[in-house]
């Protein structure tokens, strides 16, 4: 696949084959293709569950609208936050120490930088929690097709409720939730939705 | 290009040429490509100012930690997300319209899931533009690189002082920048930093 496709071709698709499993080997090729988007200081403040179990897909198919890709779907992956990822017990920091040459003050300022920016609010440490995360969702869709696996992202959930149910810490936050396999072959995608062009979204200054 | 080497390929670099201009047909085309990238309900609750005069690009090295990209790269991008992009002044609502063959009361109960979703308090509000705008940012960067243009994603910038400064609507957030353009061919890029992988960061259940 070129890369071009990759864009042109990534739909959200409703209809998941249910009798196409995603084999362990390629969702592990995925996920692994997918971290390599970027993160602020690298710290990747992000998690994932994969709904595969019946019983799984059965507790969150109740938190999804009752949106049946995620009963379809062979896998539906939780994207998950980390609120706290920009703090001392990410044990990325002892990789920056490392490249600090063991310089333990400049890793302070570092971390201290990254509070500042991060940390310092509930508001902030939301949006450093949601926007890395979902540079990885977004990376992950593509990586999935880049494979020739098809996904669909939903936001139409119970974030509340899957953040219990799942028994998540409290200093996590559920982005969104992806499906992943392949099309239902008997279904036709709709044309693709439209999108708002360069001359509708950038102001040049 | 093959669609593998986006990811392999795409890393954020720090050295721009200041002399490599990035022609504004190339910008449109990677935007354009970008925004095939999927949001919530298609709502694309997005924005960009396109950084490229020398006067907006003194302002924003300012508002960035004094970071040398802003001035070397031929352009920087602020990613904006509108908090608002779920409520009925959005005109993609038009769109669900025309798909609902003009049922009004159908388009009313979408757009109040939507508000329960995205809509009931500041929190849910910029967690929803946060995630989408990044989806976009992230698309951003793996369509500049389909086209051969390399990145850096920033947000070690004064969020509060661009919104300032650039006359931004309390309904905006400054998700991040992003500096495109060229590698300075005389510099050479660190070994990609550390990605935690399939094992470190998912759980299946």
């Amino acid at each position: 696949m070129s890369s071009k496709e990759i864009f042109e071709e990534r739909r959200s698709i409703n209809f998941f084959d249910s009798k196409k499993n995603l084999e362990d080997n390629l969702l592990k090729d995925i996920i692994n293709r997918a971290v390599l988007a970027p993160s602020a200081f690298n710290l990747q403040p992000w998690e994932i569950i994969a709904v595969k179990s019946k019983e799984a897909k059965d507790k969150l198919y109740k938190l999804s609208s009752n949106q049946p890709k995620v009963l379809e779907a062979p896998v539906t992956l939780i994207i998950l936050g980390d609120k706290n990822g920009y703090d001392k017990s990410n044990p990325i920091w002892d990789i920056f120490l490392k490249n600090f040459d063991g310089d333990e003050e400049k890793l302070a300022n570092t971390q201290g930088f990254a509070y500042s920016l991060y940390g310092t609010s509930e508001e902030r440490k939301l949006k450093f929690a949601e926007s890395n995360a979902a540079l990885l969702a977004m990376s992950i869709m593509y990586a999935a097709k880049s494979f020739g696996v098809d996904s669909h992202p939903m936001s139409g959930i119970d974030f509340d409720g899957i953040k219990k149910e799942f028994h998540l810490d409290d200093n996590k936050t559920v982005v969104m939730t992806i499906a992943l396999g392949y099309l239902e072959e008997s279904k036709t995608l709709y044309p693709r939705a439209y999108r708002k062009n360069y001359e509708e979204i950038v102001k040049e200054l």
